[in-house]
């Protein structure tokens, strides 16, 4: 099967317009007689909203609409992935109770945004403060204020996953590496900010199409539908091109929805798009979270046991998402080795933060650092070397399938080579310009292709979900895939139009992608995330390919009285093998099936299949990260210098969007292991001081490609979107403690910023 | 199965929109960048545009481009429906020869409507003029110019159907009533006049979007895409409101093809709506006819054999639908009668006139006038009651099915009961004002529910096709319809939701019915036309939603341990009959198919069913029409003062709308009759006064409806939209025969106007 499209270097269609200015982002949304919103926030952390006086903004002209909280009563958006035992399941988009510096607390709707804005600051907000909550640890703490009192708590969630006996094995084990990770809260920073023109038609057949960035439209939509009473009949989402997610917009914010809101009220479009001052505190932030770890040993270096204590800070209240983030962590802590026993608890807080939710590699990251840490720390004390102790513990290919103590089968990889082939490829750099050097290390495996779908009442991460594809052969031979992922950047559109082209047997000119439009595109209960899209949904197109293929091999050989088995597909004809003059071309086989002529007994008319893909399990994409670094003793600055990564994503569709996915991925991983963090005062007020890494900060990243094959999806992919961001906080930290041994076991925390790093080596 | 809302009385639910300024109408469409096209028409009949000079139109301000013939070469338009032997099967956009008035010969794009208007003026046109071609018959003589010199003939085709032994039976019968009739050319008059905006975006991914006033979206974009070179996948035309069509719009005319050309040219939208002077010879005018009749009897007014001569007047080329109007005539000239022997002629002839296209009734009221005229003539020679003359030949419901002698299988239906209960309706009017009054009766049998599809190269009017309805059921229970036939003002929005209220068992408020968009709707290859939407896509929506309350019960089924037989839906949940603790909501069904939560062994995930029908053949309904007129002997002007139809179209979804429908026909049918027609000079110029009935030339028109359920059809039901057009130029016609027996074999021409009744009268 195949006609050389999948595994080439096949260049990425949706740069044509991206590139060029062309693209289909929100803000380019005009339509007649648009309005717009401005969200106002609150200016404090903790306290209740006793009332606003509005007759000074009212007054300002072009104001059209003010919504305070009484306007939105009831409007609630729900948490998808409810956690066991978890106290609160939704939460309402507009609340007097005030729990975060940035919760939206009225809106204002105006002819132009400056008249929004000018009339927000005329708003008079009278606000009854309460103390802050800043940290997960002080939200547990008895003296902490309660931000939800009828909860009775501020812990949401609590429960344990693994073995019963773990604490008494990791206690009667010959070694026990404990510490303790504190990682900050990151915040994705797509280049297109938040945005959503939303209009509503209120005639019968009342109708809101809601211009939305976003990377799962047909989730916003049933929730928009819910929160607003709508008839999910009534409400299109539209999301064409998406300027990057990161998982930021996974979620459907109260901001969107309160647009819409809006909209409806004033019966004309309202455009609303996050003012880039808002970003920090508005679009939600992801990763806080400490973990208490202990990993124990035998004499000779195997892993007996490993238990840990995940602490999550939920913000103010859980997001869309839930504390589902945390429970990923849980799930994956084990990695690619083997432990006896293994244990894991995970509680979710609230703080006067704003909410935390998704970020690419969703949990991965904060478990590969915690874990991969533990094991470097234990190599130190146990004078091994760290690849070596990696390699004795790690799974082989001949133990795969391999479910472990949390649930999770691994289905298909080689983690030894992954590790060995990294090592081959490492070169420490060798200067001396004062600054003390080291490599490090980290290994993960990765849950990619998100599934199966099943009512998800208790443990897992997520509810999982199938994905559908159409595909159609229009009457001339050309090729329409439409599918519920979306593109954001990430390249799938290329990668979905080289399998329809490589399975069908047609030139890749000629095969269109349809996504992002609730009206065009097949149902998708979860979206373009969790490294799904090209397992899932290019999992259901190869099988809606294998289909198309087979129905015009039939017909075909009905027309030509040939025996399917003896056609095949090339240069726009169906022929017969070795008969050259038996053929027809695929125009005169579409019309034919389009019209409904000529057709073969019980063919019924069209060309156009519509299959849906339920993965029977989550599928397991794995790699191994290396970086060096040299740390400045003097200002405690951290540069990573080298960075190699070895990943195995399965079928490789297209090498050159893998290593871009790779690539950009670790940038970002460096970013949250030196430099990036949303800091709180003590008072709840974020400091407006966040660093993402530049390409100074990037080293050259070299990648090499594996490819063992998924035994489960259509066409053997795992998902890539996320990887390169899971090693980086790990291998970085490694590397450190590696340049820095005598404060290695307090290498703990990221990100590991110039000031960490000076305390550290003061102390 | 039903819920009662078949057969209800249900508003319409378009009307909410259409009735408040609130259509979607393509004059709405406003896109930024717009630009306006202007469409300049050849002023003489017959020709050739030697050159052009476009100086002084492209230094007008705002002017973007002009475009000529040679800007448009190889750009044609096909002919979908060929004729046998058929001498030419498209035509080009923009030609150099000029065969009519109203010819397309240039466009001009400007930045206002006015500009382009200003600037069309200044074209400075060469046209080199040769004679007019003016009649069919005018064509046929030997000293007429051919139109298309390449062809050596102005008879494009010319075909015979039915018995070779007819003319023979003809001749050796007792009785022979021999007349010729001729028909005006009518033109539909839509309440929206023709209109696109097209808009081209120009990167990789190439799409050309369509706003178009059209009865046919996928119909207008195959041929749109195959005109102007582009992939089909690449097209999509969006024809939401469609403000009446009466089959002018399921054409692409030349026009809409150059506003799309212009929008390619300029990257830019570009809007064309046709000027209201343009109508009479830019918008396709229909049946131009003339028939040479002639009816054969025997002793007891047995109708011994029937041949006819259909000349058709294609004018200039064949339009998109060719010369299939004629063949339809041909195909439905026997009417509900017996005959021993029928044939008939087809030959269709270029004039040098706007080319004929379609129009509600589509060569039926043609055959009715020819046919129903030539046997109240036989009544009279024979001293017969005319009625009783026609119940002696008609066809009992027991012959039924019955095949015609040009190959008609007419399904079901009780013809003489139609007729007795006409005439038990009729109620002469009694009044003595110096007017002569008289009745007349027209009996018909109408194909509708066009189908099956195959494909036609041979003699049947048209080629059929099958439709697809896509039915969704949304997590909420709410319903949403899908098909590719249009809504134009004749209800099938509200009958749809009616069917899929009624068959799934939901509240119709549940129900959204999504049409015209070839992005959101199942292919159909042949639109809103030949009084099909309701038989074939209705149909495909019964069978659609047999298999979505099937599935949806099998889900209850399973989730409830019970057996599917047990289950019925109501009241939004499906319930254990006899158990009303053992249910189900809709929702909760809906949600578990769509998440893929808990469904039975090998149930695919969703609610979603997308089905085709394919009809066997096509469906017939019938009618019986009366008309009482009153003829001023004075003025020969003719008033129609009452109305009579009895109508049976099968399985009745909406009485109101059915006799919306008739009533509405009928008043076209009056036009036809008494008052419509566009008159040429001799040199080809059209006359440009056209007279459309109004309230005052329209009586009231009582309606009785019939119910014969089609066999055929899935939920029974037959066309409907097209019925009342047929009756009335014959009927009226027999009307003013029987009021004026001294010229009663003279009255064969439509439309009756008091210049023709007075001249007849005179002579």
């Amino acid at each position: 099967m195949g006609n050389g499209y999948v595994g080439a270097r096949t260049p990425r269609r949706e740069d044509a317009r991206l590139l060029t200015g062309k693209s289909r982002y929100v803000a380019s949304v005009r339509l007649p007689g648009m309005a717009y919103a401005h969200v106002v926030r609150s200016p404090v952390a903790h306290g209740r909203l006793l009332g606003c006086d509005t007759k000074a903004a009212r007054a300002v002209e072009g104001v059209l609409d003010v919504i305070l909280p009484a306007d939105a009563a009831g409007l609630r958006l729900p948490c998808v992935n409810v956690m066991p035992g978890q106290l609160m399941t939704s939460y309402p988009v507009l609340d007097d109770a005030v729990r975060y510096v940035g919760q939206p607390l009225a809106v204002v709707v105006a002819e132009t945004p400056q008249a929004a804005r000018d009339a927000a600051d005329l708003l008079d907000l009278d606000l009854d403060e309460l103390p802050a909550v800043v940290g997960a640890e002080r939200a547990l703490s008895d003296d902490a204020p309660l931000l939800h009192p009828d909860l009775g708590s501020n812990v949401l969630f609590d429960f344990v996953m693994g073995d019963d006996d773990c604490a008494a094995a990791v206690e009667g084990a010959e070694h026990v590496v404990e510490m303790t990770f504190r990682m900050g809260r990151v915040s994705p920073y797509p280049l297109e900010p938040r945005g959503v023109v939303a209009s509503y038609a209120s005639y019968a057949g009342d109708e809101l199409t809601v211009h939305l960035s976003s990377q799962a439209p047909h989730h916003a939509r049933e929730h928009l539908a819910e929160a607003l009473g709508l008839s999910h009949d009534r409400v299109r989402v539209v999301s064409r091109d998406t300027g990057g997610g990161f998982g930021a917009k996974e979620h459907l914010y109260p901001d969107e929805t309160l647009a819409c809101l809006a909209a409806i009220r004033l019966g004309r479009p309202v455009s609303w798009s996050e003012p880039p001052g808002d970003r920090l505190f508005a679009t939600l932030p992801a990763r806080q979270a400490v973990h208490r770890g202990r990993l124990a040993l035998d004499g000779d270096g195997r892993f007996v046991a490993m238990d840990v204590d995940v602490l999550g800070d939920l913000g103010a209240h859980p997001s869309n998402v839930g504390g589902s983030t945390f429970a990923v962590t849980a799930t994956l802590l084990p990695g690619p080795y083997r432990f006896d026993r293994f244990a894991v608890r995970v509680r979710g807080v609230v703080t006067t933060t704003t909410p935390t939710g998704s970020y690419r590699g969703f949990g991965q990251p904060e478990a590969a650092l915690t874990r991969e840490r533990l094991i470097d720390e234990a190599a130190r004390r146990l004078g091994l070397d760290p690849v070596e102790l990696r390699l004795r513990n790690m799974l082989r290919p001949d133990e795969l399938p391999y479910t472990t103590r949390v649930f999770q089968t691994y289905d298909s990889g080689d983690y030894p080579r992954a590790l060995r082939t990294l090592r081959d490829l490492v070169r420490p750099v060798e200067k001396d310009d004062g600054r003390r050097r080291g490599v490090g290390y980290s290994c993960h495996v990765e849950s990619t292709g998100m599934g199966p779908s099943m009512d998800m009442k208790a443990i897992n991460a997520a509810a999982g979900g199938y994905e559908t594809a159409i595909l159609r052969m229009e009457q001339d031979g050309s090729v329409v895939v439409s599918s519920g992922v979306v593109s954001m950047g990430q390249g799938i559109e290329t990668a979905l139009a080289q399998i329809a082209a490589d399975r069908v047997g047609v030139p890749i000119e000629r095969v269109r992608v349809v996504l992002g439009d609730t009206a065009t595109t097949p149902y998708s209960s979860i979206g373009a995330v969790a490294s799904r899209s090209l397992a899932v949904g290019g999992g259901a197109l190869v099988r809606a390919a294998v289909r198309l293929r087979d129905r015009l091999l039939a017909l075909a050989a009905h027309r030509l009285e040939a025996d399917a088995g003896d056609l095949e597909i090339a240069d726009g004809s169906v022929r017969v093998q070795g008969d050259p003059r038996a053929s027809l071309t695929l125009r005169d086989l579409a019309t034919s099936a389009w019209r409904g002529w000529d057709l073969p007994e019980g063919f019924a008319p069209g060309l156009e299949e519509r299959v849906s893909y339920d993965p029977e399990g989550y599928t397991f994409a794995y790699g191994a990260h290396a970086a060096a670094v040299a740390v400045d003793p003097e200002t405690g600055a951290v540069e990573v210098e080298r960075y190699w990564v070895v990943n195995d994503a399965g079928v490789l569709v297209n090498p050159t969007v893998v290593e871009g996915q790779l690539t950009g991925g670790v940038a970002q991983g460096i970013g949250q292991a030196l430099t990036e963090e949303i800091g709180y005062t003590d008072d709840g007020q974020p400091i407006a001081e966040y660093l993402p890494p530049t390409t100074r900060e990037v080293p050259g990243i070299e990648v090499v490609l594996m490819e063992t094959p998924s035994p489960l999806t259509p066409g053997g992919m795992k998902g890539v979107g996320e990887a390169g961001t899971i090693g980086p906080p790990a291998a970085i930290a490694n590397a450190v403690a590696a340049a820095l041994p005598e404060i290695a076991a307090q290498v703990t925390d990221v990100p590991l910023t110039p000031a960490v790093v000076w305390s550290l080596l003061r102390a």
